[in-house]
């Protein structure tokens, strides 16, 4: 398998997975990279050259085998395996996070969350159980949960980074408004909601 | 005022206003372009080309003046006028944002939601009334409301844009699996958070 892949690409393979699901659903075995782009709206040459860093997975003048596609980003994004993450912070949006719990054909699943509120501690919020912080580390490792999200207030989030690296999260999706520090090897997804909302007012507005 | 500038600048001006005043409270008057880049982590070159689209802000080793760039800023992202958004489809996703409503100093607020679900017709939730699909153009009318979130099923998110666009909605926000086909002059953004985690997940297993 190719070992580096752009980040632009690597953003595109669950959607291009999960589309591909889509076709298989409609009972479409073979689709073509003009197909593919007109229905995710990524450009045809985008989606060939995204592919070729897989090896050959078309052929020219047949398009590529539907199946073929989905089984092979199955193995690429894990989709046969579930991976827990943990979540840091219960307040209004984590709360809401654990009641979303991403879409049910992800394989992606909140399987703890953690705060410090001794009356959130130890019960159940949407189908998931809360640790005390101290129980950190314990739960990481037993859960095997590399990947957590942060949802704390501003003011805590870099001091609970620090706690999640040293307790071995290798990855982090950040909801706070606080660049974060993490040592290298150690990947901070930003996810600024509030950020993207007043983007698209000014886009709005004087674009 | 300058009239079009790049998306990427856009999406900083919310981070550059944070920033500065958080300066401003820590009683800081004047920032270096250095300075701003350590802090948010985007180099200073792009800090000082970003600002260059809005005429002269800065004088060259004296820096840019906090409180000066901060209502230059306000003006820009109309910090000073409350700015009403509308959300569509008030299930788990939607009673999240509803919940999380947005940063307090945002000056953006959720003020209407629409479902067709009888029992949320006419309901409060936290603090935002329901209204059903058919009260869309009226409500999006009175209430002078351009920009629309999106957390319907993917089944109907397409027939629920062009509804909002012939309601006069020019800016969707859209956090279905969707590819919303909309017509030129609205503006879709799309926040797909469970493929943000996947991505996330295949960076930290083969990145």
């Amino acid at each position: 398998m190719a070992k580096k892949i752009p980040e632009a690409t690597a953003k595109r393979l669950p959607l291009y997975y999960r589309y591909l699901n889509n076709l298989l659903y409609a009972n479409k075995l073979r689709v073509s990279s003009a197909e593919l782009a007109e229905s995710i709206q990524v450009d045809a040459a985008t989606i060939r050259r995204d592919f070729s860093y897989f090896g050959p997975l078309g052929r020219r003048g047949y398009g590529y085998d539907v199946q073929k596609l989905i089984s092979f980003f199955e193995k690429i994004l894990d989709q046969d395996t579930l991976t827990s993450v943990a979540l840091v912070g219960v307040g209004n949006l984590g709360h809401a996070l654990l009641n979303f719990n991403f879409h049910k054909n992800s394989n992606v699943r909140i399987s703890a969350a953690f705060d410090i509120d001794p009356e959130l501690i130890g019960s159940i919020q949407s189908n998931v159980p809360v640790y005390a912080m101290k129980q950190l580390r314990e739960q990481l490792q037993d859960q095997r949960i590399e990947i957590a999200i942060i949802t704390v207030p501003a003011t805590i989030a870099q001091q609970v980074t620090d706690k999640l690296v040293q307790a071995g999260i290798k990855g982090i999706m950040n909801f706070t408004t606080v660049r974060l520090t993490a040592p290298e090897g150690v990947r901070v997804q930003n996810i600024d909601l509030t950020n993207e909302l007043q983007t698209l007012i000014y886009t709005v507005k004087h674009g």
